[in-house]
Order: structure tokens, then sequence, then C-alpha cells
């Protein structure tokens, strides 16, 4: 039975952090539940999840964690792309066998300057290894972080020959013509997530499934509205009010602000945390953010019983 | 007992793999005899060995193969650095208990844009949890690749805290002025590689420790040379040699390049296999590649028998 590919707005899970720097993952469930109720599907183990400050190991424990938890699989799409093909099969394998319903991958990201054919390589290997009819790949086009791009040749080959399994991409390239590229690449039931809501009605306009971004992570109920609604007479509206979030939201370090965020409206400091390389929002920045967000009235209804 | 810090010439060993696309442990381990016959140490899991395209758990067994094989510890600087600080914990504490003489150590390359506080906090928290007296970390500077640099600022926060643990840097640069400022900083015994031996002769003028580059896998011997007579009237003479070779390789892709050249010296077809992303010599590459090596008299002495 083809695997419903996924469609909507997700958002790449920010990891709490124990006082031993350890993943914690309760925490983890419980901003996973919250998310799922505000109609957003969990992209955990994202750039905005410090995924890769995290050990295969330790993603595979909270991947069995948050299952064990009740979260559902069918509402999981984890990265899983890592430098090491060794790896990314290991983890994609899981993920699979847990019942997630896709995975989204980075391309090998140490080696710069790589030709589309390694890349195509790279991806060939891992689903010939994985071996399974259910796998879905949702791509991830990064160039800002991961510095090797996808190119719309390389989604093109990819997807001719694995039609079933090339599910989608994320385009955080923060460049529209380069997501309207793949737009207009004609690939059958190819999902096009956006990387910023930003793009959002942009995206759907032109035939795109959702979008995948980290201010998700605090402001979901007004990013899944706007997805809802993209087609309606307030759907500009909508995005003028997502929009101004994620231009506060800018102004900070993007990953240790949401997380101050959650540990503000959750009463949970523990959230504060980061791991290096990152670093926290300083005293100053955290004043600044807290004064921004009751300034514009910003809510994260039910986030403190969550 | 203060660990003797490494010096002269070592070669980031260019890592071998079966039809499987397997880590191959023997030959690894008669290509790093051959290189130690040559003069030079073993910086095994060097960008050059393909490191970041092996998991901790293949790069584990290859240490530990290495070993049973017979290579003194005492060779190996074996690259430790990871994206994920739990992941460097690991491997450098292992390589630490095998006997390793000391680590090079790649900062977290994932995240970019990171500031030297989170950088000192990724480093200083391995030093910590690795807690080991032995423990010899020898910097990793290759923004070209990495993208992600170490400072002088940082690297002298560093030793300032750290002196008996932060043993040396390389500098894969490429930019001979910011070597000079690492050559320039005034740390007691600190270890300055440049990552070229084009830069040899310049840096051990300047006081430096050697070098550690690529093409020491297929011309240890003259670049050994070099660092031996540096203050010899031959010294340029023969840095005019290594030049000579160092340019050539240049010409193509390099990993690529080391392997094929290995494979043609050593009648080993096995050597040309190359993961992804990379990709392996074209045809028409090789037959560069051969032609210019028989051209110019090129040599590998001794490599087919070992």
């Amino acid at each position: 039975m083809p695997v419903d590919r996924f469609a909507g707005v997700l958002a790449p899970v920010v990891t709490p952090f124990d006082s031993d720097l350890n993943p914690d993952a309760e925490r983890l469930a419980d901003h996973c539940r919250w998310l799922l109720c505000q109609g957003t599907n969990l992209a955990v183990f994202g750039t905005n999840s410090e995924a890769n400050s995290l050990s295969v190991e330790e993603k595979i424990h909270l991947l069995d964690s948050l299952v064990e938890q009740g979260i559902n699989p069918d509402s999981l799409m984890p990265g899983t792309g890592c430098c090491a093909m060794s790896d990314s099969v290991r983890l994609t394998r899981h993920a699979i066998e847990l019942g997630c319903r896709g995975v989204l991958m980075l391309p090998p990201f140490y080696y710069k300057g790589v030709s589309d054919e390694g890349l195509y390589a790279s991806y060939s290997e891992i689903i010939q290894r994985v071996a399974a009819d259910e796998l879905q790949i949702y791509l991830y086009h990064i160039p800002p972080i991961a510095q090797v791009p996808i190119s719309a040749a390389l989604v093109d080959r990819l997807v001719t020959q694995y039609p079933d399994t090339i599910a989608g991409i994320k385009d955080s390239s923060g460049d529209w013509q380069n997501t309207l590229t793949y737009l207009q690449g004609g690939w059958e039931n190819f999902r096009v997530f956006c990387g910023s809501e930003s793009f959002l009605l942009a995206t759907m306009q032109h035939g795109g499934a959702g979008c995948i971004s980290a201010t998700a992570n605090v402001n979901p109920g007004e990013i899944h509205r706007l997805w809802e609604a993209w087609q309606s007479a307030e759907a500009i509206g909508y995005q003028q009010q997502v929009d101004t979030v994620r231009s506060f939201f800018q102004e900070f370090p993007m990953i240790a602000a949401l997380k101050a965020t959650v540990a503000i409206f959750g009463n949970d400091p523990t959230w504060f945390r980061v791991r290096p390389p990152l670093t926290e929002l300083s005293s100053e920045q955290r004043h600044q953010l807290t004064a921004g967000l009751q300034k514009c009235g910003f809510q994260m209804p039910g986030l403190s019983e969550s």
C-alpha cells in the first residue's frame, strides 16, 4: 500500500538537554504532544533540533522513547542524513522499522564541492541498503548551513530512478526562485516544503505541500491556520501575522531563542540549554526576547499544562 | 610523565574500501606500515582519509584493528572531532585508551557562524568528559571544508586553560599569514603543523613542528627528507622537488588521485574505490594521472612489496 505523503506544517522539534547536556526524552515528548495539538507534524532531528550535535545512538534512543511514550510514528519525519553513509543507513532503517512515515535527509555535508554524481550515489546507496518499500525520503536542501546543495537536476535523477521513495524536498535556501524550480519540476506527487513560513502562502499557491519551519516550534497554531486557509480571503492577513512573529525571532540566534521561548512560556528553565557549539541567549538577549514577546502579545496556549 | 608531542611529517592516511564499500583494515595497515618505513607518522581519519564518511563504530573498529595488526599507537594521531560532542568524546576516549599519542580534532562543523565561546565550550566539554591526563589534542583548522575556523584567540584561550592537553594545531587554511599567527602565538611547546608540504620549509624556519599533508600518502620519503634537512643547504632544492609533486596532484580531485596512485603503484585496484559523496577518477583522469606520473619519473619505492 502506498504511503500517504506528508503535507501541512511540520516543526523541526527543538531538543531539550538535562544538566549533564544529555537529551531529555520526556520533555521532548511533552513538546511533541503540544505541537501535535496545534496541528503540526514532527520533523524531529532537524537543524533546529541540534540534530547534528547528537550521536546516532542518542537519536535512536530518542526516537524509540518518543514512540514508547505514545507519539504516533505516522506523525514523525526524523532527520536521518549524516556525513557517513553507514550512519544514514542505520538511522534511516531504524526510523522506518519504527513506522515513521518518512525521513528528512541531508546530503553528506562534510566534503564540499562534491558532484551531483557523488550525491546521487550517496542517496542511491542509502536507498538500496535500507531496502524498504515503506521508505519515503524528503530531501533536505539547506545550503547556508550544509553548504552542499541539492540541485533540481539531482532531484530529477533521483525521482526518475526512485519514484516511490523520493517523496519531496524541504527548501531552506531562503531563495524563492530555487523553491519555484522544485515546484515546477513536474514530478508526480512530489511534496515541496518551504523552510520558512514566510514563503508558505506562495508555496501553496504554486502547488507546494506546506512548510517545515523553525518557528513552528513556538507559533504552530497560526502557521497551521495559514496552511489550512491558504485559499481563503483571510490568507494574506494570516501570512502577515506569521511574518511578524518570524521577523521578531530572526533578530535572535534562532535555536537558542526558540528554546528560551519554550522555557519562558513553559516555566521550565531546562529548556534554555543548548549543546555546544551553540550558546544560550545572554541574560540581555533573554530580557529583550521576553519584553518583545510581551509587547506583541505573543502566546503559546496550553504550553505550560502540556 | 609528559607525553612526547608529535613533530615531523604525518600522513592523513587514505582509507581503502572493499567491494561493499566497507573499510578494509588489512589494506589500511599495509599502507600504514609502508608510510612508517618512509619516516612519517599516521594521522588516520583525516579529511583525506574520508574520515567523515565513516561512522564512529567503523573508526573504532579500524583503530582497534590497526593496533592488533602491530601498528604502534605511539605513531597514531587519529582524527576524532565529530559534529556531536558525544561522538567526539567516545572516539577520543577510545583512542587515548588504546595508547594513541594524540588526536587531531576538528571543531563541530555542521552549525556555521558559531562563536568562539561556543567552540571553546565544545573543546572544553570534550576534554573534561574524556578526563585523561594522557590526552593530547591537536586542533584542526580547515576552513575551506569544515567552514568553521579556529582563531588564534580561541587557541590562546584553550592553551591557557588546558596547557597540558592542547598540544598543537594543523593549519589547512592554505593561508600562510594565518599559519604565521599560530607560529607567533608564543605558546610553550605548542606544535604547529602546516597542512601542505608547500609551506614546510617556511613553517620550520618559523619554529613549526612539521606538516600533515595529503600528498604524504604518496610522497612521504621526499617530504620527510625535507623535514629532516630543513636547516641544510639542500633544503630549498628539496622544497622545490616536493612542490612539483604537490602541484601535479592538485590538478586532480585529491583524495581520488591519491588512492588511484596507491592502486597503480601497488597494483591493487581495490584502492581506486572511494565512498560517496566522493567519486573515483574517470578513466580519462586515470590515464592522465598515470601518464603524468611516468613522465616525471615518480616512484613509490617498495609499495607493491609492503
